[in-house]
């Protein structure tokens, strides 16, 4: 159900892949609450995804980009306003991807070009985006910029190497941006930090399953779905949280502020309590 | 301009005293938004304050409470879902009162009577209200309760004394609450850190418009007023943000992430400035 | 071994109860660095614990007090001042207690008086102690105030209950007073946060054992010891710490820092290890 | 005075200019409680710097290293244990240097590739000395790493650019080698957030008296200095904080957990107290 909230609104979504894609969603519910949008992604990823299909059939235009490309990104705002017809409400940096993680590099053999990598498309591209949009003056007053991030930026989660180290990046730059961009043009900057979702980007990953059912479990409300986490980008765009800003919003379910929950503790306890005494008594040895 | 995002929900909002308050807007946002609710404030509130106004304006009703009786609390909620026709969606606690403060005892001669009734009337009450509503199955599942709070509780301000500590108290009984209130009926419960706002409460207190001015200095989008805050309550209160739980908060502006802005430092280095040479060039000895 | 840190400094230990009890770590340790000290706990618990024999076995006096007691408080600095000649250079305060805990409310069924009691106890007791230690002038210039901690004042663990709560008003006071007796006494005030630790406070605690090897598993380091915290304890209170304040310092293996780790999650995905096909491999279902 | 807390122990100190410097005063320090250690810093620091001085002053030796240079450090690590005989105990990363800030580039005209450099400088040359001593296994058992870093990598301060993402991704790196070193190896790893002190490196920064001012003024205990902050290192060195990792510890007088101070506040009001009436009292407009 749309409520309007963006009507009117222009924005550019980086980074939606195909419908598993936290970004498509964010695409389809901002076009449903009134948006103008455009679409951008790596030229290969416009190529072997199905960005096209999306951009069909909500009716948009994909402008392929290398968010590491300070000229890419230029022509993508500068694109943006042109087919948008003014100045851009809202955009949304969901970019991320570790070499070092693709090729099983652990954390303490990492290649350090790989780790360049890693921090120049999945944090620097923000604030190259943000530098790019202020030189353009292509964000219009009260815009809002949101980068998607992780809890893995405060906390360390085995196997998600120097990806946690590029999500504190992230954020970091969402607040030292967020203090210039929003002292001299009221636009706010803010990074939501999702639940593990299980998009593209993050299957495959060793482990992941059971992440997700600890990640599940731990948190009172569930993992938050890609279709949830758009809904929460949807109000974050909106003129209802002008002042909202310089801010990590988890969207989690509860799970950043658990220490430990029962059901978790239910199934960590389950290999333990193989060891109990004739009497049913668990035995600690 | 209404988006319905409360469309047929039942709400109660404590606190709301005049159109300063917080809780004010909130009703008036709530209803705009296409709730219905109760009010409740304390009886002598009630008599002295402006809400029976607010309540005719709106077309609802109020139910004196005393915050810190769980009787008087059974109450409101028995009644509100009487009133309402059904479980409550949402619950604004704007609660907050430290006797210390009113009869200008020091952080280091506090009196510990008084102490108590500052934690009991500005955090426990919010405990109190969670639990009878638990008690009653008063909320509906995916209903969203929210407090609000202050930076203090991260941060020493002087003279905010021991409301600061009240503060403290009260996000962690959010977490603590949202947890089991989350993992057995899907409740959320947040509070939102909103920046110093003028309201009867806060007016009166010794240097608060030189707080005021630093605060809204060093945010890049200066404070946040009360009907901004209305409006970030209404998302939080929406179904747009499911999954976010036990979560504190900000909407100040930037505040809460700012350690030093250029034009806070300009007025705090004013009193500095003296030692400049003859053309006016400051100089750094 | 000694490293003199603390000599010619003189303590107060509040809480030490038996030899399990960090408290009574802390004061070993303290006079083997080569302070003199009081003890304090109250009057049922040096009657029916093992305080005069750590007292004899340290050659020092034992001070009944209930720490919830003005009164008491300030027979207890008085006396301390008196017995060991001169102002108090560190106190440790290693006091914590829940009613709702003891007679197994839970978190949503809390009795209210116990509530009361156990923030009394627990947090209010801290501001008690500094106001009178304030009021009295009793710390000397660079004195060092210690409180015991937890992580659950910052995230939520199943059957911690109020004490959540309480620590996290605990650390809140540490702030708040710190701030003033830093400013006017010099006076540092922290809080250690410390793995969960067997102590005959926590042991009976159920799931308590659970709850230590997940926290060991999920700790790089495991968890931190009773002797171990001591020694921290020691170099905070030592002159080599001096402007540390106001500051709640995870003393924990690295438990406050992790997501997940590769033990915990290897313990952790056993009992879902069941779920495999013919060749071993994994079924999600 | 010594305690002789790292009698016997073998250390490497690196980014020891002159007698500014917090490396300086670390090394003395060291050396003073019994650690035997090497020097490190870029050959032109040691060419044109007064390394040399206190290499003589001390006894010890200078390698010199570019420490973004995955060979070099190999070079200063394997050189280390050779010089001294016998695996690194402790180490100290006390290297940042951002090319936008000298060049004066402000944070939203940055030049990327000196981007790269501030965060390999500052930042990543930490991973890279954490994993060639993981590689060489040359730190022993229980050993402490430490990395100084600056409450900018969590707030905002105007001016201080891009370095503040480099102590966020510095402080990322610590959490992040502190787990797989911790659980590996039993090697701590931490940051110590440092007061804005006056050396080589810090002064010359435009209105760094200013922010020194505000900061000692909201800091209880006033800033803290460079011989404070290395006896701070040197108890994290020490066998008494074992237990402490991927931890970020403020040595800041409190600053951290202050909003506002009554110090601070008289100074910054001072501008705003020419709006008095006759009677000298504050009128507020």
């Amino acid at each position: 159900m749309s409520h309007n909230l963006l009507k009117g609104k222009r924005g550019i979504i980086f980074g939606a892949l195909n419908n598993m894609s936290i970004a498509w969603k964010v695409a389809e519910r901002a076009v449903e609450e009134g948006a103008i949008i455009t679409l951008s992604n790596t030229p290969i990823a416009v190529r072997m995804g199905e960005v096209d299909e999306l951009a069909n059939k909500l009716n948009v235009q994909v402008i392929p980009a290398d968010a590491t490309s300070v000229d890419d990104l230029e022509t993508v705002f500068a694109k943006s306003v042109e087919i948008l017809g003014g100045k851009i409400d809202f955009v949304l940096h969901s970019i991320g991807m570790s070499p070092n993680v693709r090729k099983k590099r652990t954390y303490d053999d990492l290649d350090y070009k790989m780790l360049d990598k890693t921090l120049d498309v999945s944090a620097v591209s923000f604030h190259k985006m943000l530098q790019v949009a202020k030189k353009q003056d292509a964000i219009s007053e009260c815009g809002s910029v949101i980068a998607l991030s992780y809890v893995a930026a405060q906390r360390s989660f085995f196997g998600y190497n120097d990806m946690a180290d590029a999500k504190s990046l992230l954020e970091s730059i969402a607040r030292s941006f967020g203090y210039i961009y929003g002292r001299e043009k009221g636009v706010r900057v803010n990074t939501i930090s999702q639940s593990p979702t299980v998009t593209t980007a993050g299957s495959g990953v060793k482990g992941m399953e059971h992440l997700l059912d600890f990640s599940n479990k731990m948190s009172p409300l569930g993992n938050a779905t890609a279709e949830e986490c758009a809904d929460y980008c949807i109000v974050m765009f909106s003129d209802l949280t002008k002042k909202v800003t310089m801010q990590n919003l988890f969207h989690d379910g509860g799970f950043s502020s658990m220490g430990m929950s029962l059901r978790a503790m239910n199934q960590y306890s389950k290999g333990m309590e193989d060891f109990t005494d004739e009497d049913g008594n668990v035995i600690y040895g």
